[in-house]
């Protein structure tokens, strides 16, 4: 089996924020949304029913952790969390912090307009604080 | 804490299947996805983190198990798994089988479109089909 790497698209669209232990962690480059991508550093996966079941459960964990750092670090009114994969098949889950003044609300942010660069240099604090984050919310 | 209810939109949007564990299980109404609604029996949920670590865990389970059914009963080429709840907050889990030749393919199913209504019998004994597997797949 060839050994993991994240698909282009998702590289083309996101930047790395960290690994966990599943996981690795990347922050969608579209500043209209505090969007998060969990890949599983394992390759040829597709379904989360490809994944044994430890890891299974591990992706819940990491889901949870995102879901929590999000949440803090945003005030956001909602989270939406999803595994769709149509477009890209590599697996890969979604963690996204919604707002009721969001430019998709309350519809789903996929195929919505296109993406809003961050300027440089939000993106990199936004990166660091959510790497700090996440640092501090695994055990 | 007052009991668990279903939504009254969720419940008019589909019909029931089974019972997982922790979810109630409910097939929607719309002959042109095979779509399952997966709901936490507990009051009082919005996000999964509102669940306690082992009902997260069992959440992921029964999400497992759905996927397992749906892919198996339908032959679909793609599972959507996700947790949205920005029109209905109550925690509810979307399994969808998705077919490259459905129409909404290749983006999301929410908001495309309205609902075609199964016929009374199709409905029944899919919902027959589906109950049967979730039997045979829950250990």
């Amino acid at each position: 089996m060839s050994a993991f790497q994240p698909d282009p698209r998702l590289v083309g669209d996101s930047v790395p924020v960290c690994d966990l232990p599943l996981c690795t962690v990347r922050l969608m480059r579209d500043g209209r949304f505090d969007w998060l991508l969990l890949v599983p550093r394992q390759a040829g996966l597709i379904e989360i029913v490809d994944l044994d079941e430890a890891d299974q459960l591990r992706l819940m964990q990491e889901i949870a952790i995102a879901s929590r750092v999000l949440k803090t670090e945003t005030g956001c009114d909602k989270l939406n969390v999803a595994a769709l994969g149509n477009m890209v098949p590599q697996l890969h889950v979604h963690v996204i912090a919604r707002r009721k003044d969001d430019p998709a609300w309350p519809g789903p942010v996929w195929g919505v307009g296109q993406a809003v660069a961050r300027p440089e240099t939000g993106q990199q604090e936004l990166v660091e604080r959510l790497a700090a984050a996440f640092s501090g919310a695994v055990r």
